[in-house]
């Protein structure tokens, strides 16, 4: 029988029916002869509440303290998730990150996981017993209280997959696996059975915000064989089926996955971005750190970055930033950026949308950027920068297109079809 | 410049605007050169809230999930008030029980402090940081979270003053002091400046709820100087003020204090008991544990428990419990007890008061309990059970009386006068 670490979401537990219903899922598993360690998310709300209060009290909460306050959510969610598996007559026990421990480094906020002591929790295992575990927090090496930052409690359960070295990580969120696009966009959108981790990695930043991208991160390095499923289907539906159900993510060295690979295996857009170029700068070394640097202190994620050849010494440089980092980026440009390196402007537009196509087989089919440009042209769809990864393609598009955009790429790579 | 550890009650922690209240106040003896360690109890209602999700999910729920689930209440307080402690520009650190370390036995839900590891604390100390720690809870040796129980932060409180050799420890409520008697029944009741820490132990029995017994066996054990005081004065009141409000718990080998005591320190009245009597059992070996043995099984507390000489062979047992458990009691005394003891009847009553007069002075007085019994009769209220220990005198009396009886002790015995 199978070790499986199985992650729910804050909606999945956020109400004391809800956390019956996981506990049943979870039984059912575990009458099925498996070993089980569960990680719940806190309640749904209830980080937002404690983060809250924080605030109330600081504009800007001391870092470490913050992190104690925040850490409660979960160790709430495990407690009540033992005591649901109990009342069904299954051996259960919780377990906070410090107790498993998981030692992450100090950012509190946004730490990184170092080591998991994975001792505790086989011995539980070995008698005969559930395991539920905080996700989202860890114990720095001076034993302060951490937090991985949003969406932590993903990369808790693959982290904890790895150390323990479990047959399989099941993420149950409200939706039932990866679709090749956004079904409310795509209406023949079909769900993917199997997607590599590189694939997944490039559409979790394409904006299919299915798995937060650090927990994807870590099921590549630590090739965690990892099931996104859906929380949403009946609790007692048989095991052998919802073994099956949403889609695994795999590693490109199966041959007999990679043989099967279509060239696109999806299509995603985003439209939280914004589009900044600085035209005219010279071309010499340094000029985009002169430009990025100031936008990296001011803790401004820069998405796409595209730089052409330069004429006559003179080239343009254009990234994208998130929308709401937009107004703050422009200021930073124009008040300390274009005095210091004498650009004659700095341009923007919060209207685009960034459209993606992802897949493995790109390598090694030549001409996929091409039928992509084709399609969007033939549509009338002027393609405003384009960057590009070894199995990815981004196109920034004017924002109104995206949707049109997204369902030609669909229907041209044949993505409605098995 | 002293050591003081300071408790602050959920009330006085209840909200925002009250953390930061609580956070001025710690400041200001900050800022006059103390030491400073504060405990919080949870925001108030927040450790009823998570109690009642875990019944939800259970009707008795795992005693160490329980524990999990509860302890968080007191973790999110001490993140709160540290952090209002920083943005008053107060250096503060907050730690949770197994952060301390508090190491207590494994009885969950009641757990008792075996230990405390004051190193961290220390350090914290000698850096100039003011530290806050979590109440009601601690670690136990398998480092699982276990809770002291209700008002187990008064306990933590005085436990960490012993750990610590604090000059004092301040237990903030929401009464100034200790008085002779309820203000509310005795309007002439005056506030003690100082009590003996017997006296106090025998009012927290006999129903004056400043402080919880535990708390003070424990400040007598380790002979800490425990001040009870408002959490309601004006935060900014002068520290030199501050420091001698309250009442002030103190032991007897301080000449001074004996000296000047008199015989009677205080009346209390304690309604929510029911009295139970047991008549014609014959008086022989065993009788009393066959009663009461069955009571204790059912986890039923019992108060005062009298038995008079007998006659012919057969006495009378009776006995007080918490008027919640008394048809508990009842049930278990009729169907279990009687048949097997073999004794008439049993009978109860729900409307009776135990009155009390508690003083350090009754040991070499003779004369209190004829006085008290005296004055009663004169009032014309019936005493219908009696228990004395060395400094404490119990009566039960028809609990329409009981603020009479009060008020005519609180006279007599002239606690209205300094």
């Amino acid at each position: 029988m199978a070790l499986i670490v199985q992650k729910f979401g804050g909606t999945s537990v956020g109400s004391v029916e809800r956390i019956r219903s996981v506990a049943r899922r979870v039984a059912k598993w575990r009458a099925a002869g498996h070993d089980l360690v569960v990680v719940p998310s806190a309640m749904a709300g209830e980080t937002n509440r404690l983060i809250a209060l924080a605030h109330e009290l600081q504009p800007h909460p001391d870092a470490r303290e913050l992190d104690v306050v925040a850490a409660t959510g979960e160790q709430v969610s495990v407690g009540l998730l033992a005591m649901a598996l109990i009342e069904l007559g299954v051996q259960a026990r919780s377990y906070a990150g410090w107790q498993v421990k998981v030692l992450t480094d100090s950012s509190h906020g946004k730490a990184r996981i170092v080591a998991i002591d994975g001792e505790r929790l086989r011995n539980d295992l070995a008698e005969g017993r559930v395991v539920v575990v905080a996700g989202y927090q860890g114990v720095d090496a001076k034993g302060n209280v951490t937090t991985l930052g949003r969406g932590g409690s993903d990369t808790s359960a693959v982290a904890l997959a790895a150390a323990l070295e479990a047959d399989e990580c099941q993420i149950f969120t409200d939706v039932d696996g990866v679709y090749t696009a956004d079904p409310r966009i795509v209406p023949e959108a079909r769900r993917l059975h199997t997607v590599t981790f590189e694939e997944m990695l490039e559409m979790a930043s394409a904006g299919s915000k299915v798995l937060q991208i650090r927990s994807v991160e870590f099921a590549g390095k630590y090739r965690v064989p990892t099931r996104v499923l859906s929380s949403l289907t009946d609790p007692a539906m048989a095991v052998d089926e919802e073994a099956q159900s949403g889609t695994l993510i795999t590693f490109e060295e199966d041959p007999h996955m990679a043989m099967e690979k279509a060239v696109v295996s999806g299509v995603a857009a985003q439209r939280d971005e914004a589009k900044i170029t600085v035209p005219g700068v010279p071309d010499k070394p340094g000029i985009a750190y002169a430009i990025l640097g100031p936008i990296a202190d001011a803790n401004i994620d820069v998405d796409m970055i595209v730089q052409n050849v330069s004429h006559d010494g003179m080239t343009d440089l254009s990234f994208t930033v998130h929308r709401n980092d937009y107004p703050r980026a422009m200021k930073i440009l124009k008040g300390q950026v274009q005095p210091h390196i004498k650009c004659r402007d700095v341009t923007g537009d919060e209207r685009i949308a960034k459209v993606s196509i992802v897949g493995l087989g790109m390598r090694s089919h030549a001409g996929t950027a091409a039928k992509m440009f084709r399609t969007l042209a033939e549509e009338g769809i002027n393609i405003q920068m384009i960057s590009t990864s070894e199995i990815k393609i981004s196109v920034v598009i004017e924002e109104k297109y995206a949707e049109l955009a997204v369902r030609v790429l669909h229907k041209v790579f044949e993505l409605d079809q098995e």
